[in-house]
C-alpha cells in the first residue's frame, strides 16, 4: 500500500491543474446573503443542465447553502481580483460597496464577470471534509470578459496558444503574423517562460514563493497588507507562502513587517539571476542600443489593469 | 419559471471557466487500457483526499472505468495539445507510441505531465447525462511544468497576473522590473488583452470562432486535417465553430476544404482591422523606425513550443 502523505503536498499538487475563480452566492428567507470565493467549479451535465461546486464542512456559509432553494455562481473576470480576495476572507457584510443585482431566490450577481449561472440547488453530496453541491442551472449570462485564472497558488491570465510554428513561413496568414505584435509578443513570452519555469522549480520553490520572495523589498520588508496589495495571490497563499519561507528561514518577522533573512536575500538574488540569464540566452544576441529601444517601447505602453 | 435554454449557448457559457486539461485512465483486469480527455476535474477534499471528474454516459471507456479499482489523472503540460486531441478523438489504441508507465490496477501514466494523481475508485454518482466519479487520491507527483489551459473553445496557457503598478515607481523592485523583459512582455499583453478582448466579442463571434476564421487561408482554404494542425483547438470545437461559421454563412465547403465566403473575409478583414487598431491605439506613438526594430527583435528570439 501507498503510504499517507502530507495535505500541504497534496493541495500544492492540485495547484498544478489550472482553474477559474468563481464567487459562489445565495441568500436566506430573510434576505441574509452569502458568498464565497471558489475554485471547485465545474460542469457536470449539458441536459440536464448541471454544474458542482464544493463547500468545506466548516465554512459558516454553508448553513445558507444548505436551506436556500438557490445559488449563483460568478465567473470573475481577470480584473476581479479584489473580489476574489474578498469573497475569500472572514468579513461580516462581504457585499458591502459591491454592485450586484439579485437573482433567483435572492442569490447576489455580480457585475462585470465572465460569466453568471443562476442556479436551483439540486443534491448535496458528502464529500470528504467538503460538501459537493449539485445546481441545476435555470439561466446564464455569457459575458465573455477575459477570465482570471488560479495556478500554483497565484492569480494569472490566458495566453492564447498560437500555435503556428514558423516553419510555415511564405503563406499569407504568417506574413500577417510577422507584422502583428500581439503574435509577436506572445511567442517570444512562450519562448521565454518555456525556459525559466523548470529553473525556478529546481529552486526547490513554488511559484507563488518565488514570487513572494521577489516582491519583498530588498532591505525594509512589507507589512502583510502592503504585500498582499503588491503580490497576486490570494491571503491564504500569502500566509501560507510566509509560513513555508519561515520554515526554510528565508524570511523572518521584524516588528510586523514580513523581511527577507539574509539567506533569504542570497535566494531571490539566485531567482534574479535565473531571470537575468533566461533573459540573456533569450536576448543575448542583441546589441546593449537594440535592447534599450526595445525596452523603451515596453515602457512607453500605457499601463492597464485587467 | 425561466425558459429552457439551447444546450449549445449553454456549454459556450460554461467555456468562460477556464480550466486545466487531463487525460484520465485506467485499465480492465485482461489490462486493456482506456484513456480520455477531460476538464471537468477537480479537487473535492483533503483529509481525505478526494478528487472528482465526470465522464459522458455515452463513452465507451466508461465500462472500463466503472469495473476498474482505481483510475490515474494526468494533468497535462503546455506543450502537450497532441496527447489532449489524441485524448479526445476515437481510436482503437489511443495509446499507440506514446509514453507512459502503469500505475496502481495497471492505470497509465503518461510522461512529461504537469501533475499525476493515482487514485483508487471511490464513488460513482448520477449526474445528469455524465456519471460523476470520485477518487480516493493514493499517490501523486508534483511535476510543477506549465500547465495546459482550455478557455472558450480553445487553448491557452497561464500568463502571470503582476499586479504591481507603475505608481510605485522609485522603489528597488520597480527598478529592477524596469529592466525585467519577461515583466514588461506581460504588462505589454495585459493591455493589450484588456483593449482587444471586447471589440473581437463586439462582433458576436466566440474567440474560437475569430481564431478559426483568421487561420483560414485568405484565398485557398485548407482541409481538416491542415486546419487542426494550425488552430490551436480541439477537433470538436473546430468542428463545432466550422458549423457555426457555416450558418453564419462566413465558410463554406469547397471539396473538403473549409474556405472563407465573401462575408467571412469580410468578417476576417474587420478582425484584422480591430487587431490593427488596437495595434496602433497601443504602439501609434512610435516611429516607423522604432516599430521595426521593436519587431526585429521579437522576431529573432527562438521559437520553442510550450
Amino acid at each position: 500500500m501507498p503510504s499517507p502523505f502530507d495535505s500541504r503536498a497534496f493541495r500544492r499538487a492540485l495547484g498544478n491543474f489550472a482553474t477559474g475563480v468563481t464567487v459562489i452566492t445565495a441568500a436566506d428567507a430573510d434576505g441574509h446573503k452569502v458568498g464565497v470565493t471558489a475554485n471547485s467549479f465545474n460542469s457536470v451535465s449539458l441536459d440536464p443542465p448541471l454544474i458542482l461546486w464544493s463547500i468545506d464542512k466548516r465554512s459558516s456559509s454553508h448553513a445558507v447553502f444548505e436551506r436556500a432553494g438557490h445559488f449563483a455562481v460568478n465567473v470573475l473576470a481577470a480584473d476581479q481580483i479584489d473580489l476574489s480576495n474578498t469573497f475569500a476572507r472572514p468579513s461580516d457584510d462581504r457585499f458591502a460597496g459591491i454592485e450586484h443585482c439579485l437573482g433567483e431566490g435572492g442569490a447576489p450577481l455580480l457585475a462585470d464577470c465572465a460569466a453568471r449561472f443562476r442556479c436551483e440547488t439540486f443534491q448535496q453530496l458528502d464529500g470528504g471534509d467538503h460538501w459537493i453541491l449539485i445546481g441545476k442551472v435555470l439561466a446564464f449570462d455569457d459575458l465573455g470578459r477575459a477570465p482570471l485564472l488560479y495556478h500554483q497558488g497565484g492569480y494569472c491570465m490566458v495566453l492564447a496558444h498560437t500555435r503556428m510554428a514558423p516553419s510555415q513561413g511564405g503563406s499569407y496568414l504568417q506574413g500577417r503574423l510577422q507584422h502583428n505584435l500581439y503574435y509577436l509578443m506572445t511567442q517570444a513570452l512562450r519562448s521565454y517562460q518555456a525556459g525559466y519555469q523548470p529553473q525556478q522549480l529546481a529552486t526547490g520553490l513554488r511559484t507563488s514563493e518565488a514570487r513572494l520572495l521577489m516582491v519583498l523589498e530588498h532591505d525594509a520588508g512589507l507589512a502583510l497588507p502592503e504585500l498582499l496589495r503588491e503580490v497576486a495571490m490570494p491571503e491564504r497563499e500569502v500566509a501560507e507562502a510566509i509560513d513555508s519561507l519561515s520554515r526554510k528561514g528565508l524570511v523572518a518577522d521584524d516588528n510586523g513587517r514580513v523581511c527577507l533573512t539574509e539567506a533569504g536575500r542570497e535566494q531571490t538574488e539566485g531567482l534574479w539571476g535565473i531571470a537575468q540569464a533566461r533573459q540573456e540566452a533569450v536576448f543575448g544576441g542583441f546589441s546593449v542600443e537594440q535592447m534599450e529601444a526595445f525596452k523603451a517601447v515596453l515602457r512607453a505602453i500605457p499601463f492597464k489593469v485587467g
